[in-house]
């Protein structure tokens, strides 16, 4: 390659679609928020983007590469511009910024500085309820055009490690070509492995169907962005304020989901959806999910289902299916799942676009801050409801993740140690066996780096 | 014709476009809107866009006629459909409601209920100041969808009378079937007369040029539009809150005007404009304005120029071009217009789809009701600024369009009598001049009414 | 208008869609018909479409008005591109072409010099038996796109005077305006009167319903198009060889025929339709045939309705309704009659855009020429099948029109004197009561000119 | 899976496009052909079709397989359908054929059975001169839709071998991906190997810039559709009648032309197109061409860059550029190059959708059929000019390549034994390694198979 990965460009650009048309009073609020305390957010989630494709999941090491790079809004009569300096050379194409990353830029300015600025104005929504949470994830959504009404159900969300092998890469190519075939488009958390391998097989198999162009949802949010840049195929990014609120977003815009093998983001994800279906309302609405993974996997997907029989109970193995090595029976299954949805939301009334019916209780909804203290004083223990000891557990691998990836976490594991996790011995051991699982099985972090564990299990004396 | 036009048909329809994805929140404002003091006023709009075509300028005989109309909010777990009953039979085919009427329907929901609904609420708009009113009117535009970028500057306002002669109707046409030829679109009133001629016309044209769909904007609002209902050629319907919010989207979205004879709303609409154009920032802004007729119509514009002249002065002359007879020559003065205010909006940067850069003086943002004492005391003379004064005469021709045939107006008058109106004897003089010869000239009213004077002119003791 | 009807512009114009990509061959052949006798042809029909709108129906006059004008084919590496000299300025806006004419020109290019070429050579078609003229006929459409496979049926020919009075217009209007808003597309046989009023009243009531563009087809004639040339609206234009291929054109695509009043070309083309109605192979066949006109139409309808019964018979009336002044009422029964059309399609496996099921008799596809021999020796008596007799008297009137309208038959009537036509005493007195009605009712020529006959009836001494 | 790669289905497809609008004529042609000698070759080539993506590149192989497989045309009043009996079970997902795959059957039936029938018939085409040569590859390629105009120059041909090494392979999709990232399009044989990788690239380019829906256009022919079955993601397919107007077709509708490593088929090709562009009649004509692949193909080149100069001279040499492992470096030539040829085209008027311009000797475009006499009997000689001898060569090497994948070759060779090639001592020496290179480089055929070669070169004794 004739090209410097590590050169930078400056460019300016102009907005489409929904940044196109701004009142002055918008712009204004735009330039003061991008002065204001969100200017670092902006510019680090801006930075990320740009750096699509650089095989680098570590957001830290991204900031500190492009430590001259800087984004700021211009204005002009008719609007804005975007002024980016020192922006990474593989966004470029001969001098020109590639017209997916620029849509990507746009979505950032318009996740980061524009809604959730009118979000956290406060006047309109009620976060401090489950329903004004509710609204602002509906309200981000459709600000972001990814609400389309006339459509019939045919959204699968992929979840599953960024990390993960050449065999499981292309076994969810596979699989994610299977639903192509089959009309299906594709939601993912956007970034690299089980996030981009089944949009990859997806594109082939509706190019193979002539259904035109397929949906290709990424859904992010700021603190995972860096380490997990939207891959090109996304054609609709969304960044939601923050890791609650995008599990909301994939449980509310998804149809059926899908899981494939991971690390503590899956087991987070995992346990996000079974503590909700566990909600007694929840008790009749139709909602297919399935683990699946190669041959190789199948001591990962047993991992799992004995960790959920172990803590949670054996009436969430009633809500997913597991299918080892046969992508055409997944996607029958997600077929069939959403024929299901389908005629259950024809039934009641309810929209495709978005899964109104669905309970999630505000346990699931407000955000949790993974700092040391709040990490061990999690309640990890059975003397709760179930769809709450799962919530807990939950937030006990979002912690974790945070020490693995993202910045923040990381400086705060450097600082202090490690995080210090307690609770039921019989849990801790579970959950400690499936810690070490996946250490063993390289699924917290990139290959190519040694992980150094964020966390340490602390047993009862 | 085997339908009889008095017949009444009960349906449901569901919205289409903007108003199909509502959050829950939205939905319950709705519902609360449409059961508080809002419900007269939607009903009434909504009754009037139903009636559309039925040659009837008079709202009170409108509401009188179809007593038994009623149209309600449905909520599903998705969003809303309408419920209508007694709905006029010339809105139906063959018992299914006309998609474009279905269009209006919407549109007098969606600026009626919503949008009004949340710029009332006044957390987001600022309606005391200047900013904040013209914040207001970009907000309900683009929420219609009417501000779209990257087109060429190519709207033409055509402003003129709903009751105007068959003579000067074809010549509204033959205007809009050359401004169709050169690819320009239409904006008007949306009513009947020389507002729907020249986007008939307009439809030949662009046909002829296969232009593709041409856009033919209709702007309206509550009091007027049961008099003056949407043509069907009306493809993008916008209902502005009142007179003032109406008169400045024309001038923001508009990039030439033509104005027809008309009558009293005809006059109020150049004072507004001149008034506007007087005023010193907008001394150097290039804003396209033709006069145009028939030859039949030459005396009409020469009263109109010699009422301009005898009050707000030779200074505002120069400001528009009078055409007679020359349908080819307008639209090529219209085109090179045009060609200056694209040249003036690039150098400047200001947008093609809203003419930020006008300004606007809060006196013609203000809603001014016409009541008695309010007309009575208008301030008529010539000791003020000569927008001021523009402004002032403004209200008073807004008053008598309300007297004529706005539901409101009709009733005021039959219960107190005449407007007063009283001022410098000469401003009297030459406004008593100008508003005989309308009534001489059936411009007050459709044909086939007698017109009876709502207001009386106080010539000095 | 600053522009003089009389004025003439020259330009280059490039073809769009079919006539693009030609091969070397192909535009060595064009260059070779273009310079041989086929020029005059080309050159006549082009000045008919450039002189459209210009209320001219007289051929021989048109050519003498626009004596220099000149149409040449330009080679070159790519291609071809035409040049005009001397065209008729009211096909130009602001001296470009209007790109309808533009296409309509290029139309005559394809049909008069590059399909029929390919159709004369004979290679090809074997137009000396049924099939093989059917087979150009389909040739010809498919070359012009006018096929069109997925497309419900839904197309309605309109067939009726070019010179018709105000009210029918009108009438014609509102019945187009009643088809449009039921979705229905239109053809005609392009000119002004019966067959433009439909076309202009669909699109209107297309544009309520917001189907998107409607289809607007116009089937002509080299001997015709000059009398009557495409209307602006005609956005799908096909020039045929001759009256009979351009007959069978319409009822080969049309799913519905609707007559409106007319004068001698409407006569030849009821009788055709019910000559081939008549053939038993069609006695199952479903074929909606509606005559409609105003009010003051029901003479004209028992008139034609009389001649119908003495001269083919009482079989062939119960082919078709005859509905007055009831344009709803018309539009419901076509829409009917098009659902069993579709049914019986369906259930025959036919195409829905080609009637190939139809049987023609190929006395009905033979050209006929109408010398004043061949006028004189028609069989216009009821010794002979009733589909035979229909198809004499189709001649005998298509003889009429020739006499009134094309340049040919003008030319032959000013050398020979009147067409003779004789027959049984009972048929020629019928025949001499309707066109006697004709030119009493002025529809056989455009108003304002006095109607010299061109033929007369002997009677039997 | 569990689907077995050997089971077969039953099915009736509709065609859509070119094929749905036929005549019955047409249609009954078609049926004779179907019935004729015509059959085997269109049941072969529908076979290779469906078989797309088994990994086989055996002809007779694939035939041997699948020996129940049939395909018949039948006959319907509308037009007609496909019955498929015994296909691959792989064409289809849960037994519905997968719509790019019946694109491609009908593609087959269009090109073999219909425009070729057309051809054949030599009434319109005089295959005995290079004119009415050329004049048929135009007809085929303009039916099949595939010359559009105001489409400006950016179709690259990539030509290479279909077995080729992974890292080779990896290299043609980077090639393809910066070849997307500049919009441009990918024209191949159509089959696997270097034929699939520049497309697959060009999709994930194409996807980044959001340029809507790529070409990728493969041309094939019936002998070597079996060996290289188009990929899937080729969304235009033409199968021309024999390799001579599948060469003509690449370098007619190309704008440049890259050359990947590959075995004899690749040899052919860049000795057609060398033997070409010698030709003084081209010598101002600019025709981008790039020899490319990754660092370990420096060797490949160097012996392609020695043959030439050994036996058709330096001055052949000129024509192209080798590029070595630079993608970036590839697509900036391409793009430079076709710049140049707008210009050019634009400046000689001539089309950019077909090099009208180009000379072909009538020696490149006459069918070789490579009998063991034919191939006996090449003028493998210095003694004619050179551009002579490039077409003889191309003809030994493209019997080497029937040898090697064609059933007919597969067939001939097993009967009389290896092809014998003669010549001069100095051009046999340099063809005999070329190929020995070929065989030890595993080029010839695809993995897995040893390669027994279908040749020998007699050396002067």
């Amino acid at each position: 390659m004739s090209q410097d990965i590590f050169d930078t460009y400056d460019t300016q650009i102009s907005p489409e679609g929904r940044m196109e048309v701004l009142s002055k009073a918008e712009v204004g609020r735009l330039l003061d928020s991008s002065h204001g305390g969100l200017y670092q957010l902006f510019r680090n989630c801006a930075l990320a983007v740009l750096n699509c494709g650089s095989g680098l999941d570590d957001g830290k090491e991204l900031l500190e590469r492009y430590k001259n790079f800087e984004i700021n809004i211009i204005q002009r009569e008719r609007g804005i511009k975007l002024d980016v300096k020192g922006a990474p050379a593989s966004a470029f194409v001969d001098g020109v910024m590639i017209k997916g990353i620029q849509e990507h830029l746009f979505a950032v300015l318009r996740d980061i500085l524009f809604i959730n600025a009118e979000i956290a104005q406060g006047a309109k929504f009620d976060l401090s309820h489950s329903e004004g949470i509710t609204d602002a994830v509906f309200h981000i959504l459709r600000n972001s055009n990814l609400l389309r009404p006339q459509v019939s159900p045919n959204l699968v969300v992929c979840w599953g490690g960024h990390s993960i092998s050449g065999t499981e890469y292309d076994y969810t190519k596979q699989v994610g070509y299977q639903l192509g075939l089959r009309g299906l488009d594709i939601c993912t958390g956007c970034g690299p492995g089980a996030m981009k391998g089944p949009m990859k097989g997806a594109t082939i198999g509706h190019a193979k169907q002539r259904t035109g162009q397929g949906r290709y949802i990424g859904l992010t949010e700021p603190g995972i962005i860096a380490a997990e840049a939207p891959n090109p195929i996304v054609n609709d990014l969304v960044i939601m304020p923050d890791i609650e609120k995008r599990l909301e977003a994939f449980v509310r815009v998804g149809h059926a989901v899908i899981v494939f093998p991971g690390g503590a983001g899956t087991a987070e994800e995992i346990l996000y959806l079974l503590g909700i279906l566990l909600h007694p309302d929840n008790a009749e609405l139709p909602f297919p999910l399935i683990f699946t993974g190669p041959e190789g996997a199948v001591d990962y997907f047993r991992q799992i289902d004995q960790f959920i029989a172990d803590t949670i109970g054996t009436e969430a193995q009633k809500r997913y299916k597991i299918v080892v090595n046969d992508p055409v029976q997944v996607a029958r299954e997600v077929e069939a799942g959403i024929r299901e949805v389908r005629a259950f939301r024809k039934a009641h009334g309810d929209a495709y676009y978005f899964n109104w019916m669905l309970k999630i209780d505000s346990e699931f909804q407000h955000p949790f801050e993974p700092t040391h203290a709040n990490m061990h004083n999690l309640a990890l223990h059975k003397n709760q409801p179930a769809h709450m000891l799962a919530a807990n557990l939950r937030r006990a691998f979002s912690g974790v993740v945070a020490g693995n990836v993202k910045d923040q976490g990381i400086r705060a594991i450097e600082k202090h140690g490690h995080f210090e996790l307690q609770g039921d011995p019989a849990i801790m051991d579970s959950m400690d066996t499936l810690l070490t699982a996946f250490i063993a099985q390289h699924r917290m972090k990139l290959p190519g780096k040694a992980y150094v564990p964020c966390y340490r299990i602390l047993k009862a004396g």
